[in-house]
């Protein structure tokens, strides 16, 4: 490449401020930024006028599931019609899952997933899950952080019988995090609690998706999300707590923080605006539709996340996109625990996020700025280089149209979904144009994003300050004993 | 029988109030309280002279081990000797466990524990351990409550490959427990935690006693109380916590509380005042002695535990009395981890709590009995018959001089034990006498216990109330969707 | 006197467990209570037969405003009224409110309260509030204590201009009343943030019972509580806080009682029920009806509330009866600031209190006892006088049938009000016969209540229990310091 | 000016990352930063080698007292020396108090601050409290924000008889900044508890120094605390709470930002590190050389400021520096309540705070940042021109050595007091480089501040993101009601 692109007039948002700026992109990187920047410009450079809009770091979804393969078929999605969706909406980036069957060697999933990701239309990268535990999956997590930027591990607490972590193999994979400087991740819900409830709930005749949530209340996540932290913090380890979706797990996490630990929670866009009265849908499809863990809640818990984003205390925002369509939710027609669990999103987040949080004075644009790509990049650590406009990051940005708007529909999506979450939501605040390594992937309302065009983005291991969280654990502490 | 007992002029405390009154005790029972009961006594009664003291039920120890088989021994103590010396504090009534081995059917373990315990010199009952899961577990768990008076079931969720109950067990059981109208009960510590703990402090050189809190920090004691209440409250059953020993399980308590959930609380005599420095003795064997789980903790933690006691949030006191001795404890001499855990109290609960309760102004002397027998008698529903002092109830009573003093001391003590952890403590407010069914047995020093005069209390099942709870686990409320 | 009554075969309730007894009556008092009790009666003795009924304590309400002067006129029920009307529910008690005019010295206004009161039909008492400070204050405070039998004193955060007390006086008084072994209570609401919104919303151009609520938020409550729970542990005296209403101020009394202070909290029986909605009722006559302060809160607040009744950290129940007609509300027709403040209930509490509770799993039989009963007595110091059944105590019942039924109306109601707040509301749960003063003075639907049978019951200072707390405030503790 | 200056090999450090960086600095401001800085330098630039070293925005203490008038005389540190200690300590910037006397117009006391303060050496700004309540000080305060660069005004909760706020200035008060868009601060305790309590020490007979933590116990502070923040949360203004010294004002902080509320939480470097204890020192110079307000806390409050800290609850350290000597302490020789209030720090915070929070574990560098300079920046809205290392900003720089050692001391500070609060602490992490306006003015122990160096910053008001807060202000919605 050598290819230029100026942005003038708009308003620049970082997570710590917002300026008046204008920016130069060159060969996919911000190379200036303030008044003089556009004088700075290669002949030939494209130019883009963002008067009156602002220019945020593209969005990074830290949590989705691109052609993942489920019963012998796939999600919706792949990996070019996931990423390029996103383009559409202003994410800019995605965190995917790798997720090895218990017994498959981390490193063999992680070949094949990365063989799956080449055709991605922005740039991706995964974090692995911990299925299982052996002398081997020890040594692959040494290489993927070591030599494949990996450095985050997923742990499912959930799914009995399937990739369900009980507590030796957390404590097991934790350590290990620990000492190769990677974040823990965990899917928290008590595997052991939702198997009863299902077979309860069926016990009790109810076969719908309404038996979806009543499977997995909220106090099943927050057990889940309470032992890990706890785990965490007996080990000296950071976590990440994905998609945490109740007032209950919210409080957790909180109180944790409240003691010092580092524990950091991610929302979901679903879980901010959607209740569950959406799996009393009389019609299966659309219930269905909804079907994904943790369930949507009654409407309580969405203030409860939304003060958690507005406090500091939740950190990031994603979308667990994992599309299913009609006749793949059907496998669950006649028993709920069947149902595909999935629903999309990727596109609409930023959107829906800027709508009710900015627009409502709940959230300033740099706090917007925080929870849709900074806090990400810090977290995973590929900060500055991306979720940051300055000089030397990667020119993944958005601008953004305060004003403009739009309705959402499965019609006009660009995910492969056949269903949208959203439908028939109106917005105010949209992506307008949005640069992926400094090339205009999307502008208003035309996506060009190109199979292959994204890049594998290695994220290197945590260094000291990480490590450094160990000296405070003092229960540990040797005791000065003569005897 | 056809004894009776007057005892004159002592101010008779309840859970609910205090009030001046004679009591008239025949045959093991109270039959007359107020002005005229003296007068009602038969001739030939005895009587006992009360002024200046208080009249308070006897003292019921909800947690003992006595006898317990321990590596082909057996504890200091057995039931006779240890409910002597509980007589000889006040305390009238015991609770102990029957802890059957993994594979070992709980009918069989209670009869063993059945034949033990027939020399008792007092009052007693059984929990039953419930340490694996069949059918034969869940049927004997029937015959139990039933049958044989058993209303609460133990489960321990320390002690890796010995006892330690998984979160299946803890599921199948509670459910069980639930439906025949019984209690469950934890030990609340994250065995997985501490094994791996008890691993990491021995790989730093760390294998004096010193090292036994560290591998049982507080929150490995939390999370598995948060736990434990997370899945009874799912489940909807009641559910009773032994031995909360920080302020973070209290806290757990607490806040399930606070949603309404009918979750227990007990405390330990040494809990609310020992601290964790006497790990760090530098005498092997004084050090040893006080090794128990969960351990002594950093002082700050007393506050909280007498906190909860003070606002309602924790309910009963007891001792967890388990006595090993020098040469048991010597076992752990190379490895911490191998020490006998276990301490006495039984004798010392009721002046110890009463010392720095009471005198305190911490606790009203109707508080007081309130976390030293009728909490006790009513969550394991023996109440009004024990925890109360009024016509029909069992005579079990102390005669409590708030003004007698003593120093405590194994060398005074009536435990088989050779140490005691409040050794040399002076405490003001001392059972003066004790009786017990309606018999003088303790008088001013002189102890009258006599083998086998203690009955098995059987305890009925719960009823209504106790089941009414599920009600109101309303995320099992069948939705009406018509599709 | 000298009536005997007896009542067979009914499950009696105290707030510590339920019995079947038989109860006998005579002059007022319960005599016996067991088997044998009918067998004692005196010949002619009448005899009520409870089969499938509770006995339950007659109520207490410990906040009722009977005859209130205001504004040249009075509220709709006088001491005979009212009373009766609480007959008629259940409720055998009251204790209502000495009101003093700013610079009125409280004896003074007792005196005329105590007149109008000797026509009530049933027992009461007075709490008795400070509206201002002097040493003629102070003097009187101790006249009520010492010769009249008060034991609390009220005092109003809100209203200012009118009857607020500033900080200077809280201070003093409860620094008196913690002499004199009485006990404060607080109506907390921050009067000045209330007459800053009231001017507030007046300017948005809202005048109508909407902006009720508006002008007092949750917040202003919780202010209130938080400052004056504050107040007084800082001097070491316990606390009531009067009709609590929202999550934000039962939260602080949670967190007071759990750091060992003694403060109490009671709900209204409307603030358990009726939500916020009422108040945007187009009908002027029935949004201003329920103006009352607090004002009703949205209806999350509800689950708050209750579920401080089930852990106990809320102890009381109430109505704060105070009915103005619809002509007296019309008052507030173009300024909802001046409608004034009042809604009845006296005579339904007992009845929707056990049909949302005890019905719904919430409540045992015994803490429904606990909660309109037994802890306002013991509370005010009057148990077990009040609020229990026992031989001794006053003989205040009510037969109540667990499967009676009726519907709530203002048509049938014996209040003078021409509105009940809990219209069409059908309760199962009933009085079916109430006993005061061991007479039958309601039974099945009809009401005997007659003029001046009520006594003013004389409630005694505390005693050391009270005054022990003081101990442990420790902030005062003398230093040992030589210098 | 021309100067320019090359900081060449060490870690620049910012609140949100750490990066290897050379740094240009011409004219006070920094024009470069990068590999390629240096080369961009004019000739004749002055360099610094920085390997080894973090370079660190200039700190920013936003709370000091120079040059205070306290009956008839003033503190020890004027404008000048007080800021040169402080750049002798890293710290570039202070935010001083102006404090009108009751009835003393806010522009007339500004006006005097802004002459004292022109012999500063370094940059300040300006607080300005309100201390009584008219329409004058009303229009003042429009003017003070809009043509003076003032954007906080301070309120003290405490000082009875003095400078003390009642609710109405509170509310007053507040609504006024939040029309001016400027940050309302508090001084959190409760006079009126303090006065009493004052009162009631001294009957106990205690005199000394150790007499002034009993009269302003933590619930002191906690209950003004959340008063405050309950009367900004109603209004819907932004709050910033100086000098919280304890657990429960820290919570009380927590709480509200847990409901989304912006609530701001300053430390004392000396309540992080100095214990009560030292009020009960036998020597009185040292017991008074300890008086401040609020008090120095037992040991355990020091915990939960640092989790404050930690998990962003709190944001901002300062030191309140505020210097009496010891003839001055000693006018409270006989009453510790007349002993002025005041200790020093501005020199020692930044490196008892780097000593203990990051040597520790506590902190990374990046936070230190955020809560020694960023933060306050963002609150008082000087950011990023301070407390931002980069193209633009001010050139306030340290160049921070953390293998630098030094033992504090009275007798080697630059402060004119004549104690040290710190006294014979030794600290790992120095300045060691401090570089004002572009200037290096310390150099490894050589002062070169110059009085009048320093320069007044005009803050802006706040602008459209702080008023949006209102619109979550939603108790006053109007309420859409037809009638």
């Amino acid at each position: 490449m050598n290819q230029a692109l100026v942005i003038r007039g708009g308003t620049v948002v970082n997570a710590d401020r917002e300026q008046t700026a204008d920016l130069l992109c060159v060969d996919g990187r911000i190379v200036a930024l303030g008044a003089d920047a556009a004088a700075q410009a290669p002949a030939g450079a494209q130019t883009l006028d963002a008067s009156g809009q602002y220019i945020l770091p593209g969005g990074i979804d830290p949590h989705t599931h691109m052609q993942l393969p489920f019963m012998g078929t796939v999600t919706a999605d792949d990996f070019f019609t996931g990423t390029a969706a996103g383009l559409a909406g202003g994410t800019t980036s995605i965190i995917d899952f790798v997720i090895p069957d218990p017994q498959e060697p981390p490193m063999a999933a992680y070949r094949k997933w990365r063989g799956w990701a080449e055709k991605s239309a922005a740039d991706y990268g995964f974090h692995v899950a911990i299925t299982w535990w052996s002398e081997q999956v020890h040594a692959d997590m040494g290489q993927l952080v070591q030599e494949e930027g990996v450095n985050s591990f997923k742990h499912f607490m959930a799914y009995k019988n399937a990739i369900m972590c009980d507590d030796e193999t957390l404590v097991n994979s934790f350590q290990r995090a620990l000492e190769l400087g990677a974040m823990p991740t965990v899917h928290a819900e008590n595997g052991e609690l939702v198997y009863r409830l299902q077979q309860d709930v069926a016990k009790k005749g109810i076969t719908g998706p309404e038996g979806h949530p009543l499977a997995r209340p909220p106090l099943v996540e927050a057990e889940a999300a309470q032992r890990a932290i706890a785990i965490a913090e007996v080990l000296g380890v950071p976590i990440y707590v994905v998609h945490v979706s109740c007032q209950e797990a919210a409080d957790a996490i909180a109180r944790a923080r409240a003691r010092g630990q580092r524990v950091y929670g991610e929302v979901l866009a679903g879980h901010l605006l959607i209740d569950d009265s959406v799996y009393r849908d009389p019609d299966f499809a659309r219930a269905a539709a909804h079907v994904m863990s943790p369930p949507f809640r009654p409407k309580a818990h969405q203030e409860a996340l939304w003060r958690g984003l507005q406090s500091g205390q939740l950190q990031t925002t994603a979308t667990d996109h994992c599309v299913f369509c009609a006749a793949q939710k059907a496998m669950g027609q006649k028993n709920f625990a069947h149902i595909p669990n999935g629903t999309g999103g990727v596109e609409e987040r930023m959107a829906v996020i800027w709508d009710a949080g900015v627009n409502s004075g709940r959230l300033t644009p740099s706090e917007f700025v925080a929870i849709t790509s900074a806090n990400a990049a810090r977290l995973f650590n590929i900060y500055p280089r991306k979720g940051f406009i300055g000089a030397g990051a990667d020119a993944d940005l958005v601008l953004w149209d305060p004003e403009g708007t739009k309705t959402i529909s499965a019609k006009t999506q660009h995910s492969k979904g056949d269903f949208n979450i959203f439908e028939g939501r109106s917005v105010r605040g949209i992506a307008a144009h949005t640069v992926s390594q400094g090339r205009v992937v999307y502008a208003n309302g035309e996506l060009r994003a190109e199979p292959g065009r994204g890049r594998y983005i290695a994220r290197p291991a945590f260094g000291a300050n990480f490590q450094a969280l160990q000296k405070r654990a003092r229960h540990l502490a040797p005791a000065a004993v003569a005897r």
